[in-house]
């Protein structure tokens, strides 16, 4: 209080790549969660939630796509004698806290153990146009499972879960693919123990999304001139060492076991590689026992996001449906969840492999594709605004709102400055409020219908008006019911 | 790939003060959420979620109890050129971002804006015995309004919203005071003006919880010799002037007007402590008007938490049943939440006072005192397990999951290693499961009801077992249909 030394005044800012979220923004997101965890608790998951903050050490090094330690994510250092403090980090997902969990409590949990998380996580990253630093995830992983069945399982999941929020049957496809039958192209190409080029052809494969077959069969070979006119080299491959490769990734054909077979031919010799292609046909097997047939979940190589990152059966699931992209062109939304099998998850803590296999969905984006498509996103409507006609009967004010919350109707008083009458309902016009009261008399209350009076005031002719007045007076004690009445009129 | 140099392992722990939280301990705060949530949105209230992350300049010091700048948060720099990156911080509480989300949308926002948040705050403390620095609040705070009929709402809703999450009226008591009143015994006292000994009153008041009235006429006055034996410096004030502190203190009386009358006398002349006194009054008879007495809130000037850093009315929740504390004895429970009126709340980024007053919840206090009482925390039942009697019939095993699934069974097919059939039962009963199903033949299905079975093993005599027999085969086609009446006969 003795120093008064001014100081400018604060930014009222979120930091760089933050926002804030709000009413319906934030319930549709809530209710999403809830119905997501509702499908994953019937499939027999338990809930986890770990702290947003794990130590450095725990996190690891697993961010994809990250070459530099502790880069993207959001650091510091523990106070602590003499700076020797631990480093503290912000999750970037929830498979790196998942890993630790399991290792930390193995001897407690059940095995397998199958759990599911949601919350937010945060990546320290260059933000972009709608590209946040802090988003939430939903996960659902099997740990200590190596069974397809469990895998099959992810899918099936994944595929009920996207139903269950408003994604119909035919506006997803839910891929897979496997990294051992990549590993066994590798393998039978001659390149499994050649580290170096293996990675440049891991590197080549993720541009195939970008690229196609062409593009990649000149990145292996002799390289590529790439649209701003630079020349990429390639690999160096001849084009009988790539064919395994464009094989493997052009393998998808309409008939299922046409598929397995281009596989096999694709691997040759390789046992990883076979290996591989059994396990996508048991996984196809299980899913058709259980009527999850190919417009639903598909087998098709030509997945490769992720493909680096895990071990084994890999799954992407993107929505079919067209949306306009900010030019207007119509494009398709594109990945809303993606996961796969990753057997080395807790090796780095306990020297023991454990296998587990799991889906993360990006619910950010689901909800941004269901908002897309008008499926969600209506405005929450506002409370019932009781005005204010005179300070000194706040109390009787505040007691119709009483009786209205008791019959479950959201109301509130009015609790700004009274005086100017406009500003009371202008207030309820900005809530989105379908209703007004107006006290007037005692023992009267006006109750003004704001949805039918913003119909009226557009279109309706002065017919439908006589037969159902905007705004009527009603005895205090039909209150109550009177409202419900306009609030079912309303729809709901 | 290159290097491989041996790293030790990593240790598989949470950092120091933080937890993991499993199943129902999730599920039932989820809940809660829900609950709570419900009740704000009925009062009117939008849901508002900001980031964890905010800039440390709009975070500002606003942490109570806290001296140094930046003490108790979790903070560090953006990289930027040059190392002139903003300092980010989580966020200490929820009512600093709300300051900083209304300076920055206040022109988009309705007034009075009516909010509620949910989610976890971070403090970087000292963790101790069930303190942890990351834990879940939920407020809700109206904005733009100065009337005390804004004070009383949050009084109201505070005492509903207490009883929907399970804690009965009798178990709770909101008491309110008023910082205004404080200031008016300041004023009569003849200390307005000295700031010293106004900041040593209220140290002194602050520990009225802890020494009572005799302790804190003694720390007024000349010192007091503390139960360590050391002797405690006093503020210095005679006896004459330590008067209306106490007075204010302790002017609570059975009947309302009669502890009224006592502050009055306590502010005497005092301006502002006449209008503290008939602010209180005004709170008072909005909530009596709506019903709510004085065995739910309650006028009581002894509450002294949180009266230096709220301008006017400031609340506080009590639960006022006995637990039991670590030694075994009775001690009642205590403070579940807590709030006030901060009128300068955004003045700080835009230099104009807006009146708002809100609440907050300590949602795993409130969660901790009902497990306390046994009210929640019954373990989440888990799913019904298809043991695997024969690896080659998975896609059957699936099969039944996913018709009992259908049905809205929770159900899964055991993925471990089904070799040994003992720890396919080990398992189902470390999941808490109901039901265990195996596959004795095609066509015939054994049910095994685990509760009753564990029952049974307990304590049933023959007969009993003879009536309802604990496990039984059935066609499979009568599955779902038998599993349904076991999972309703054991009550859900």
């Amino acid at each position: 209080m003795a120093k008064t030394k001014k100081q400018p005044r604060p930014r009222a800012e979120t930091p760089k790549g933050f926002r804030d979220y709000f009413g319906a923004e934030v319930t549709e997101r809530a209710e999403m969660l809830q119905k997501i965890a509702g499908v994953y608790h019937r499939y027999g998951f338990d809930a986890l939630e770990s702290s947003a903050v794990e130590t450095v050490e725990a996190l690891g090094k697993f961010l994809p796509d990250v070459d530099r330690p502790n880069e993207g994510v959001f650091a510091w250092q523990e106070d602590d004698e003499g700076g020797k403090g631990d480093w503290l980090a912000l999750r970037y997902d929830l498979t790196a806290p998942l890993a630790r969990v399991y290792a930390q409590h193995r001897n407690d949990l059940p095995t397998p153990y199958r759990r599911y998380a949601m919350g937010p996580v945060w990546r320290n990253e260059k933000p972009g146009p709608g590209r946040f630093r802090q988003f939430y995830q939903c996960d659902a992983d099997t740990v200590g499972s190596g069974s397809m069945a469990a895998d099959a399982e992810i899918c099936a999941m994944l595929a009920d879960t996207l139903e269950e929020v408003g994604i119909p049957r035919g506006d997803y496809i839910i891929r897979v693919n496997n990294r051992k039958v990549l590993n066994g192209v590798l393998e039978s190409m001659g390149l499994a123990d050649d580290e170096e080029r293996s990675a440049a052809v891991m590197r080549t494969i993720d541009k195939f999304d970008k690229v196609g077959e062409a593009g990649v069969r000149e990145l292996l070979g002799k390289g590529r001139l790439d649209a701003s006119g630079a020349f990429i080299d390639g690999v160096g491959l001849s084009d009988d060492q790539a064919g395994p490769v464009l094989t493997f990734l052009t393998s998808k054909a309409e008939d299922m076991d046409e598929t397995f077979a281009n596989l096999r031919k694709a691997v040759g010799d390789s046992a990883m590689g076979q290996e591989g292609v059994t396990e996508l046909e048991q996984i196809a097997d299980l899913l058709a026992a259980q009527g999850y047939g190919p417009d639903r979940i598909v087998i098709d190589p030509s997945v490769v996001r992720g493909l680096g990152y895990y071990t084994g059966p890999v799954y992407e699931a993107e929505l079919t449906f067209d949306i306009l992209d900010e030019k207007g062109r119509p494009r398709q939304f594109g990945s809303v969840a993606g996961g796969g099998r990753y057997d080395d998850l807790v090796k780095r803590f306990t020297g023991q492999a454990v296998p587990a296999t799991g889906i993360s969905i990006g619910v950010d984006r689901l909800l941004a594709a269901l908002r897309e498509k008008g499926r969600i996103g209506g405005t929450d409507r506002g409370p019932v605004v009781v005005t204010v006609m005179d300070r000194d009967r706040l109390a009787d004010y505040q007691a119709m709102v009483g009786e209205l919350r008791q019959a479950g109707i959201r109301a509130e008083v009015y609790l700004g400055n009274p005086k100017n009458f406009g500003n009371q309902l202008k207030y309820a016009d900005k809530r989105n409020s379908p209703v007004a009261i107006i006290e007037k008399a005692r023992g009267i209350v006006q109750i003004k219908d704001l949805i039918l009076g913003a119909q009226i005031a557009e279109s309706a002719t002065l017919e439908e008006w006589k037969e159902r007045p905007s705004q009527f007076e009603v005895p205090r004690g039909e209150l109550v019911a009177r409202v419900r009445d306009i609030l079912d009129g309303q729809g709901g």
